[in-house]
């Protein structure tokens, strides 16, 4: 490990215009980036480096992403998450492809239309219990292959963690992999919190991806620390073709990428990426066991990463958003989305939970 | 102006993998961060801010941006300038439309193609002898909006400076905006080096941007000292509308938006903007004086930003690639751009300089 | 009425490939042409038209749209029933527009993804019992409007009759536009059928859009007796603009467009639209009649137009087939569709049954 | 050769509005359909056929395709020639794809931003003094394919004939497509006008087509007598994929397509097509020499086809536009299109060259 170059004061005219102190429960975007993310930056700073992706850091973390997927890994680094996903789902697919997804991913509610307006995609989306697909579920889309009047289903999306905080067993995926393969579909992993499901699994990431069969994946960084950055990992090369095309149509290519990749490294090149998600993960349980001894307040689904989804009285809710900012999922069911990200302290916890007795004792 | 936080010395499992150095005249791209930049992210990190644009930093932004453009003036950070030109340019058209620009514009020769595929626009192409559009110029465009079989012209886009190290006076950028809005077309300014341009002309951006009448413009700040990030200015609030969901669904929406809205505070707060343009424009200044020197090298167009292109024997290029980084502009022509940036030195430039004349001499 | 001029016997190298003859229950668009609609294209044929749309025919044709749905109403002639709809809900749609749908509309399932590729649409389905949209139903998509994580709901887009054969009446309409216009949604009717649905509602077909709000319909003639031919009528000219645009950069601008106004003509001019409707659907019920009675046999939807959707066993429905065309309509249920069209004969629907009859005891 | 059924005189709603003796010189598209080619719509009219393109007409058009470009050739039909280029362009092109084509091509001027649009293609353009590529104006733009900063040039279109009136030899055809093949391209052939191409030539179409290595290209039946209609026809299958898709999801797949397929019959089975387009040709060559007589008119291009640019006095053309229909070209230079058609008569040729005579006169 390296020791960030000294940096001397330097005044700058921006300000400080938040309260370093203060945090909360309603995403881990809303965190800042962890200070050994920072101190790679001043690292890679300095000098002139190649742009677009031939700079050193950039070569440098291919090596550290095979350490983790295995020598037949590409990585691509992105700016952020839907620009992952519309470009690895693009990929992926021909122009009379569609992706079969949980209709509670990301990609179908929470990225503007961006998979079907900038990629031109179709998604053929299965309600599922707990935001996780199944051979089952697909089988409802996973048809039709022949018919034109049909988008044709290419691609299987899953989320790993879900987007309701549950996680895939290495055997799920295998499954959901086998299955589409069989069918002559390949299979996007959406990681945006993928430390968390690995750190959840207690397994390396590989475990669950390519070594179970994954063809593409997006790692997410910014959401375990980073300040911007994700990266497409292409594990199966016969899967896709010109990436760097596709990075760049889809609006995606950074200029100084080296201040992507150096981030990457940061997290991927020792075990911050795993510290940072067992932390938020043990946070997010810390979390549950608290109030899960509250009357009144129930747990919506198994916690297995870094969110905690509950249902409790709605007034309650509003009053203890006064206090710690959270978002609703289902405002008129009473649902809540709490998550924990890698600041979040003990403290901040039993604090929480105790403001919730509070508010329920009202 | 405030002092950075004092950064504890962090280790960092990422590593130097560049000789920080190590500088060469191939693009302002291959520059690092501006150290009042990298400053400023430190003040932003820490605590939780809401995501997607609603933090303080954002909020605080459009106080700077007033400063400059006026207070009628919006900013929206994106992450880099192919995604910034693309989201302006769909918030200026309707599904219908056409934007005429020049052959060399950016838009046209270095986006791959983003512009047609993510945003379904058509390019009106004009060549120019010098990147710069004019009136006459726009009109070999400028015609049947009444035809439904042609795409319909909406806007202009000029390039300040331009793709050619060219820079429009503000009388030329009022004479393309009178123009157009006469005829109903709305102007959008891509201002990746928008403030080398400012430091050329010696005036305030607003000069030759909102006090002359344009619609839309694109900041640059990855060329200028910035890791990264531009912002989508508007300037005409009529011009436009949901720019939010635009940039969401172009997928330019940072999560983490304080990153980049700190760095652009970075910059225009005081004059950083302008330190690093100016400093940039004298280095090509020096390094045109030099070679315009030589016997045999050609300077070709007029040198009025950071930008010098010249004309020298090819195999005299191919040597002295091998001491300093460079792009040829068209090989064939024997045509080289040397572009300087905010940390290039005078040395630098003399050395370049020198080795030219040596290789020149062999 | 007029007669059609005296075709002379004109030898044509094309020969006759098929069997005049028979019939089957597969689609209406199995069927060809009316011969009144024939006869209308000798009419319109010899001489020399304004192209794209400026002919007599077309002129014409408005008057004969104002007829049916106001003098407000405008008709944009088009090829086929995805290019109808695509052009109407671009129109209707902003870049960042989302369109809210039944689960099996047409647009959603029979597309080829040419609404998201095409039009760079999102489409927000709703599962339904019987195809039909209500407000209840509409609002489990329509929220989110200042969110833009979220593609915009812009559209309520309902199909008359719906593709399980089933009709909206008049009130249903007006409830779902009023519910839509309240949240600043427009509507549009996908009326590749709605000459049924008149049919079946016995009332006229402005009774259920314009007189009830609807924005724009997308009139249905190829099913109904045309070779090919339908057209966007606007019913709200305040709902959209350029319409002209939209169709030719949707690659729906006929040439010769008095060829599509003259069958349109034919069809609206006096009542052939409603005879052909009558027909069809009486045919549809007496063909439910007499499949009712077979044991065994269950008819699934309400039977309000010329579709019948029924259950039966599977190989019965594969020696059927061997007689008659249809197709399955969920195979594994071992659900049918069959339809009936302008030209079926209550001979054809006898000998249907009676050959249902057959098989079944066997 | 088959006569068409007697058709019994039918009473239809629709009424004619036309003067069928009335013809111009605007364009071929104002012409109506051929006598055989109504003919043959009656022949296939009657009795049910598979819907989208499973009948007997489309499988027995392959046979009469195989009969001008041999067994290989696959033919799509579509609606019209935006529709037919576009949907060929997006088959011949991967996502990050470009087309290099003539400044002066239809698909770039006359097809309102579809190719962009709709199928997000980069056009590269060429300008050319008479509409036509060559090797080294294609290399202009043929270059680059490793940069991702530019969109790759996949594809050659070239239109023959011309926009403008000029036909390549069989030679220039080869020489473009062995350029374009060498570096890994692709040759697209618009033939809105192919007949007449041949007709001039006085070759098969297959000599400057398949003979020469085109992969694909649109045969064009509207302009030359169908009442609409074109194909995409498939030279080299390993050249593309999936037609049918690509067709259905470009809106461009007919339902009752019997009725494309038997017009494309009647032209294509004996020599309906060429007698047509060597008729057209021969009253342009008509024209071109009684107008070549007439002091002050200026023919602008060779006349090789069925169309005659000129430059005259503006007045005079105004003048003469009130007793013939044509367009002006460039209004500005005085420059005119007039287009002959397969219905337009030696008397229609001489009256208006009498016309021109009198207005010059005057």
């Amino acid at each position: 490990m390296a020791d960030a170059p000294t940096v001397k004061p330097v005044t700058t005219a921006a300000r400080r215009h938040h309260d370093p102190e203060v945090r909360g429960f309603a995403s881990d975007n809303y965190a800042g980036a962890h200070p050994e993310v920072m101190a790679a930056l001043a690292l890679a700073n300095g000098g002139h480096q190649v742009a677009y992706g031939e700079d050193e850091y950039t070569d440098h973390l291919q090596r550290v992403m095979h350490s983790h997927f295995g020598p037949a890994a590409e990585a691509f680094p992105v700016f952020n998450g839907t620009g992952a996903n519309v470009t690895a789902l693009q990929a992926l697919t021909d122009r009379w492809g569609a992706v079969i997804c949980a209709e509670s991913a990301h990609i179908n509610v929470d990225e503007g239309g961006a998979p079907e307006r900038m990629g031109g995609l179709k998604l053929l989306t299965v309600p599922t219990p707990d935001g996780k697909l199944t051979p089952e579920l697909i089988d409802r889309q996973a048809w039709g292959w022949d018919d034109e009047h049909r988008a044709m289903p290419q691609v299987v999306s899953i989320t790993q963690n879900t987007e309701l905080g549950t996680v895939y067993t290495p055997a799920e995926v295998r499954a959901i992999v086998e299955h589409a393969h069989e069918r002559g579909m390949k299979v996007h992993l959406d990681g945006a919190r993928i430390s968390n499901a690995a750190a959840s699994l207690d397994v390396p990431m590989r475990t669950f991806t390519n070594a179970v069969g994954v063809d593409v994946l997006t790692f997410g960084g910014t959401k375990n620390g980073m300040l911007f950055g994700e990266a497409v990992v292409v594990l199966n090369p016969d899967a896709v073709s010109h990436m760097k095309h596709l990075r760049k149509l889809s609006m995606q290519l950074a200029s100084k990428m080296r201040f992507v990749s150096v981030q990457l490294e940061a997290l991927l090149a020792r075990d911050l990426w795993l510290r940072n998600a067992r932390h938020s993960n043990a946070m997010a349980r810390r979390l549950a066991d608290g109030v899960g001894q509250v009357d009144g307040v129930e747990i919506l689904h198994p916690v297995q990463a870094n969110a905690v989804f509950a249902r409790l009285p709605h007034e309650v809710s509003l009053r203890l958003q006064r206090r710690f900012r959270f978002y609703f999922w289902d405002e008129t069911a009473g649902d809540v989305r709490w998550m924990c990200s890698f600041d979040t302290t003990e403290d901040d916890v039993d604090s929480f939970v105790q403001a919730l007795k509070e508010e329920m004792a009202r």
